[in-house]
């Protein structure tokens, strides 16, 4: 049956995706998201976040759970490698929203998958952010994602990778840019 | 002993610190670096990324252990919430890559730190990824950071903050954007 065969497809609740999508055109105000991240120094460059609550249809919302992520500088950038360091988790931020959108789109076009999988690498000179260069930037010069898709016909498969990417948050966050504001409370 | 008190101020070891940067400004090709994240589809929008090796001074290194980190969405966005969603990623890491830097700017300059948090939210109109405006751009519109720091004059703080920011990598990347180059092996 067609709808069980899409139900579910991908591991794509395609049914609820689409209903979902209806309902937000309908009344657009359900598409306002906030995320939220708190984080607390732990000691030299270790430090946590928790991520929680947020705000979205509406409503306020929260994970099934508290999440908690230890970032730190590894031993060869003068820290005690309790976790990654900041940029490695953009790189997962970005291999992680495109491989979601691969999933819904997809599932969305009858594509099938049973393999993506993917490395991101980013080249960065830490000249700028030791202070040793005004002229080399402080973060990455250049990312570079290389995807691997099984599945379904390989133009079907490379057309769902542009899709996604035409769609991502994190791609565009990253490529194009957002404005930072920074608030102190030192008092 | 002053040598005792700033091996180890706010948990930062500053006399590495400084050895390490007088070492990269006398060979500059110990500051390229090259970090990576290694991604794998789980099923719907569940994925999960494993961050372990990188390159740096001029060597092969790795991670004391590979850390691996799961991305989904929640079920208001027809995920089974397996883990935050990729843009909640990019907060962690915009706080964890300010506070690393407020840690070792304020050991460096011998300013005490006893307590820095903070909270970063992201506003961001789904309409943009869900295909329902042109107008809409996918990614977060605004981010903000607020900071709470305790410890020395709160002028010495804000400027330790700011000092921060401006040598902040993942601050750079967010708010400058970097080039993205995807490539797909879809055989």
């Amino acid at each position: 049956m067609t709808t069980t065969e899409h139900v579910g497809r991908n591991g794509v609740d395609t049914a609820t995706l689409f209903a979902t999508i209806d309902a937000v055109r309908a009344d657009t105000d359900l598409a306002k998201f906030q995320f939220r991240a708190t984080n607390r120094w732990v000691a030299g460059t270790h430090n946590r976040s928790t991520i929680h609550d947020f705000h979205g249809a509406k409503q306020e919302m929260t994970h099934r759970e508290p999440f908690t992520f230890d970032a730190d500088h590894p031993p060869v950038l003068v820290g005690a490698d309790n976790g990654p360091t900041p940029v490695e988790f953009l790189l997962h931020a970005l291999a992680a929203c495109l491989t979601a959108g691969i999933a819904n789109v997809a599932a969305a076009r009858g594509v099938t998958l049973t393999e993506v999988s993917s490395t991101v690498t980013g080249d960065i000179d830490l000249l700028g952010i030791l202070g040793l260069s005004d002229e080399v930037r402080n973060g990455y010069q250049q990312l570079r994602v290389g995807f691997t898709l099984r599945g379904d016909d390989p133009e079907k498969l490379r057309s769902v990778v542009e899709q996604s990417r035409r769609r991502s948050a994190v791609f565009d966050v990253l490529t194009n840019g957002v404005p930072v504001s920074i608030d102190v409370d030192a008092g």
